[in-house]
Order: C-alpha cells, then sequence, then structure tokens
C-alpha cells in the first residue's frame, strides 16, 4: 500500500475534543481539513461550471460510482482521459463505492418515494428480509438500472474495476448500507458482508489510487466498533464510516465516537453523506477529518439560502424589496453582486441562474464555516 | 435631444456595400459596432451570471420592458437603483418599448403555439381585423398579462415611463409591430398609431436616456421608406427597424435598404429581434450597426451548439465519445475546458451545466463572428 498516492498529516489534535486539523496530499493537491467534500454525484456540482466550484474555496469533490457506471459509463470516462480531465475538475477528487446507491435504491423503492413505510415493508426489513429490487449474495448485488431497468451486478471487484477506470484519487472499498430501519441480525449480515468485501477490494485493486474501508454497524456499539477494528486491521489508505443515522441523530457525536476511537489516528477519515449545517461542529469534533453533503447543493436548488442569520427561503415575498445581499456578512460574489429581490425575482421567474447563484452561494458559505472551524482547532478552542 | 447621454461615430464606410464600422458611447462605456445585441428577457441572459455574460464578450444586451413590467415591476427595479444595478450588469444595456410583446401575445394566441394558422383567423388578419386578445386604440393596447390574466394597458406614455424607471442607456419608442401575414390596410394603420406615438414618446421623455424610434411598415415598399422618412424627420437619438420579415426572409436585405437609406447616416439603426448566423452578413452588408436576437441563447437551451463546422446537435449520440470541444477554433473557455463527450453527458443527465456551458459558447462564437464581419469592414474587404 506504499504506492498510494496520498499523504495525511495530522498538523494539531485538540486538547478540548478529538477534533483535529490536518493536510492530505494528494496527485493533483492538497486538501486542508477538516473540509466539506461537495458532491458532484453525475460528474459535475450541479448548475455550476468547475471554474465556478473552484472560485467557491471547494478543495475536493465527490462523484458518484453507480450513476457514472450507468450514463455515460466508466469507460466512457477513462476513454475521455478519466474523471479530473472529463469533468475539467484540477483539484483532488474521490468516487464512492456505489454501494450506497444499489442499496437504497433498492429498499428506497419499496419505501416509497415518499418516505411513508408501510407496515409490510417495516416487517420485512425487521425480520432481516433483503429488498424486493435486488439479489444480495456474497459476491455482490443484482439490481436493475434506474435509467433503462436493465439488469446490473455490482461487487467488491466490479466496483474497483469501475472506480479504476473512472481514476479519482481517492476510491472506496464496496460496502452494503442497510436502512437505518433495519434488524440487528440484518446489520449484522450486512457488515460481515461488508468486511469479506473490504479484503476483496484490496485484493483487487491494481491501481495507485487510495483505497478507503468502510465502517459499517448503523446503530449498534457492539458492531461499530467490530466494524471499525476490522477496517483498522487492514492495510488502507484511509476509512469511511457509512450508514445513516437516521432518527437516532442526536447520538451521532456519541456513535461518531464508538468509530473514531477505535480507527489509526495517523489516517483520515470520510464521514459519507452527512453535513448538514447543524451537524458539522459535531461531526468535526468527533475526529472525522471529511464529509460530503448535499445539503448547499440540493437546498438550493429549491431556494434555500444559508446564511449567518440562518436559512432564508428565498420564494418568500418578503424578499421581493430587499436590497441586501443574501448574506451582508458574506465576502462571496454573490453577495457582493446580487440583491435577495434580483435572487427572488429570478426564482419566481423560473431563471436557473437563481439556483446557480443560490448553489454558489451555499458552498462558499459552507466551505468558509468550515474554515471558521479549522480556525478555531488552530486557535485550541473546539 | 444634446442632453442625451450616447455618442455615435461612424469610424468607416464600407466601399462595397452600406456597411460600416462605428462606435457607440454610452454612460456604460463603449460598444463596437456592427454588435450582437443578446437578450436579457428577464433582467438576466437566461443560465448565465452577469460575469459569465461579460466573459462572453457580449458589449450590449437588451431587455424586456413587458416582461420586467410584469414581474418584478418597473417600480421594483427602480427601487433597487436600476436595471443595472438590479441584474448586476456594468455594460451598456438597452429595453425595447414592450410594443412587440404585446402584439405577438395578442396575435400569437390566436395563431397558436404550433404556428400553424386557421384559415378563420388567417381571414380575419388579412381583412385587418384586430387580434381577439388586444383592444387597440390610438392611445395604446389593453391587454392580459400572461402571468396572472390582469387587465393592463400599455401606450407610448406608459411605455416611457416604464423605460425610464428601469433606467437603461437605450429605450425605444412604443409602435406596433403587426404579424407578417398582415394586410397592407392593416399595416398601414399600424404604421399610422405607430408614428403617433413616436411624437408621443418623444413628448413624454423626461430623462436623459437615449431614445431610438422604430421603423415599421412591413413587406411594402412605400410604407417602409414612409415609416423611415417620418421618423428620421423626428429627433431621436437612433432609430430601431421592426416587423417580422417572415417568409420574406430571403428579400431581407432589398427591405432593409429601403429602410437605412433614408435614415440620418449619422445615427445608429438597431435591427429589432434578427440575427440568425446567416443573417447577420446580410443586415451589416445593409447597413445595420446593433441587432438583437434569441438565437444564440435560445438555441442553447434546445441543445445546439453553433460552430465554425455548423451546428451541432448535441444531444445525439455520435457525440458520445468525442473528446473534441465543440469547436476546435474556438478559443472560449468551454472549448478550452470541456470535451462534446462531457457536454452530451450533462444533457443526457439532465444537468443544468450542460445549458450554461452551451449558452456560453453560443454567445462568445456569434460575438467573435461579428468581430470577424467588423475586421472585414475595417480591411475593406465587406
Amino acid at each position: 500500500m506504499d504506492s498510494s498516492m496520498i499523504n495525511f498529516k495530522v498538523i494539531k489534535k485538540s486538547k478540548l475534543s478529538r477534533a483535529r486539523l490536518g493536510i492530505l496530499q494528494t496527485p493533483h493537491g492538497v486538501v486542508q481539513t477538516p473540509a466539506l467534500v461537495p458532491v458532484a454525484t453525475q460528474a459535475v456540482v450541479k448548475t455550476l461550471t468547475s471554474d465556478q466550484v473552484v472560485a467557491t474555496g471547494s478543495q475536493l469533490l465527490i462523484a458518484n460510482t453507480y450513476h457514472l457506471a450507468i450514463r455515460p459509463g466508466a469507460s466512457t470516462v477513462k476513454k475521455q482521459g478519466g474523471l479530473h480531465k472529463f469533468m475539467h475538475w484540477p483539484k483532488p477528487l474521490m468516487t464512492d463505492s456505489g454501494g450506497f446507491q444499489v442499496f437504497s435504491l433498492g429498499f428506497g423503492r419499496e419505501l416509497g418515494t415518499n418516505k411513508v413505510i408501510t407496515n409490510q415493508v417495516k416487517t420485512r426489513i425487521k425480520s432481516g428480509q433483503q429488498p424486493k429490487n435486488l439479489v444480495i449474495s456474497d459476491d455482490g448485488v443484482e439490481f436493475r438500472s434506474h435509467v433503462d431497468g436493465r439488469k446490473l451486478f455490482l461487487g467488491p471487484r466490479q466496483s474497483i474495476r469501475l472506480q479504476e477506470q473512472l481514476g479519482a484519487d481517492i476510491i472506496y472499498a464496496f460496502d452494503e448500507c442497510p436502512p437505518p430501519q433495519a434488524s440487528r441480525t440484518y446489520t449484522q449480515e450486512a457488515v460481515g458482508r461488508t468486511h469479506r468485501w473490504a479484503k476483496v477490494c484490496l485484493q483487487t485493486k491494481r491501481s495507485n489510487q487510495a483505497l478507503y474501508g468502510i465502517v459499517q454497524g448503523g446503530r449498534f456499539r457492539d458492531l461499530r466498533i467490530l466494524s471499525a477494528r476490522f477496517m483498522a486491521g487492514l492495510d488502507f489508505n484511509g476509512y469511511g464510516v457509512g450508514g445513516e443515522f437516521g432518527q437516532h441523530k442526536i447520538n451521532m457525536s456519541r456513535m461518531l465516537n464508538w468509530v473514531t476511537d477505535e480507527l489509526p489516528p495517523a489516517k483520515p477519515r470520510h464521514l459519507l453523506g452527512i453535513g448538514h449545517l447543524s451537524d458539522i461542529p459535531l461531526l468535526i469534533k468527533a475526529g472525522i477529518d471529511t464529509f460530503d453533503c448535499i445539503v448547499p447543493t440540493h437546498y438550493a436548488r429549491h431556494g434555500t439560502a444559508f446564511t449567518s442569520q440562518g436559512q432564508l427561503d428565498m420564494y418568500k415575498q418578503i424578499h421581493k424589496n430587499i436590497r441586501q445581499p443574501l448574506d451582508t456578512k458574506c465576502s462571496c460574489p454573490v453577495c457582493s453582486q446580487y440583491s435577495r429581490s434580483y435572487i427572488y425575482h429570478l426564482l419566481k421567474s423560473h431563471e436557473l441562474t437563481g439556483l446557480s447563484l443560490l448553489t454558489f452561494h451555499n458552498l462558499y458559505f459552507f466551505n468558509a464555516t468550515v474554515a471558521g472551524w479549522r480556525k478555531l482547532i488552530k486557535q485550541g478552542k473546539l
């Protein structure tokens, strides 16, 4: 594993919490940690150009192996010179394993798009049954494409091959991510598969991309610790922490501490798919170095701006005549150039530029917020 | 009219055609003519930020008085410090009179969105009847808002007041733009109203914005000449040429020459709403200085890229694996950063960024093309 082309250094460890300040070096430059990782699901941060994403202060993106494997296909991306070149992203890049999407599509369809869980489905999940749309075996998962319905198979070998074709700096071992309602029995089985698959991923990888193993275990303390110890014992370049925290978010700090206490302190830790503004200090204090989340970009596309004064619903008429920017304390170009009145007008007029401006501001605001937390660690105040 | 804050100089007059090279000075900077005027209907060039529009080489935009009067309202824009400030556009800006939209909405609804004209409607237009959705009088037009259906009235006084509130550098007199199928009788009446309204506009204007009169007259030589002579006799700062050329586009050069031969050579001439790539050399050779057109932006949003090798339909699968940019001869950032393969992927994946990239490239390409025509005039080759 010495061929890995990332290098991680903890510069400062907080005395008040598990928080740490770090430098993650990659073939495409350096990431100052803790860092937000904006989501580029389909090889693009929705509504922005890559130049704009750079200008938001984003340091590292995560793209989606499942989506890119289905469209345009990992081989297409490879023929285009890899993901960095394809999407014109000059900075560090990760791809997820595809596991989360495959499993959430499986359960997600049964749970229904409106998230109302029928008793029937509840019973099946609790009893440890597998979702109807998937066939899970020790080799991986058979599922259907959400685009054209064709049968596909994804397992640890396939995931690594796909991620090698995509060519990000950091890739992830294939894992099973059960839904938050999953029973202990089901979660234990999923952890078992995830551990076996982790070894297969390490054996499969030929590239010198950095490979992160993913800790699972749901809400069960012993399973989380078991999984973290198991992964720590394997020669990964870093670690992801997966699984939804669901209704138990209030306990997120405690659950993260179970994991980070077991992981090797010299290696980077990434929290997958978590990052509401209120979560960020908690996960940083639990010793997480990087975390990806759709919140800043997804909320932007629904008209929400994050500001130092709280969230703004920019579709509300109250903004119609407000000359002030989204956030008077923000130094982003959107806030120095445009009023709330203008952004409200764009949204009401169905102008896509409104969504781009909100996405830009939200990413800038989140990145600046995380930079603020880094500063506090440096000053020994977190 | 000496209070007008524009100044136009013809630098060079072609010996081979009516083409001329000019400099149009405005309170917000200089426009090198001939120039394309991109359309910012709702105070935004669709899908782009104002910084991006500047980077396409655009010199002058036209915004839409009708749309802005309805949403967000001209008084809202005024409260925000005027249109330049509202949309953060630092360069020269014009607003149209609103006439075209009011009249085209009236006839447009009857003609049907699919442009199939029923014989009934044809008969009514040819017989000189007015559209059902409008009540046209000597004072202006009563119509209904396309947003909420409320009754509105727009005439020369209202148009000037609205355009003064919007505060562009160049504004237009209120005119009636009949459809291309209109009879001679109808067109003659419309020209009469347009002429009376032109005088009212000149009397109404209090600001020091530049005011352009609009020449109408449809496809009728004598009416065009009559209208051009009438407008030339009034103290406008420049002239618009309005009316659709419809099926008679092949005769566009001839029809434009009727008009430009009558207009004062020292004043700028703007052609309203025309600018397919193939039209551009024709209208420049007819002595037009500026022209607005939705072609580069509208086509982009439907997946069409304009290139030195012709048009590309970027939704076509042929582009899936093409590493080349949209146009190997184009020096825009889209062409230096992204492949056709990537843009195809974005479009197929419904990513809005794909539309922004195509809009950027098309505007850049059109502006570069027009710059090429300017160079030819300079070299005495057009």
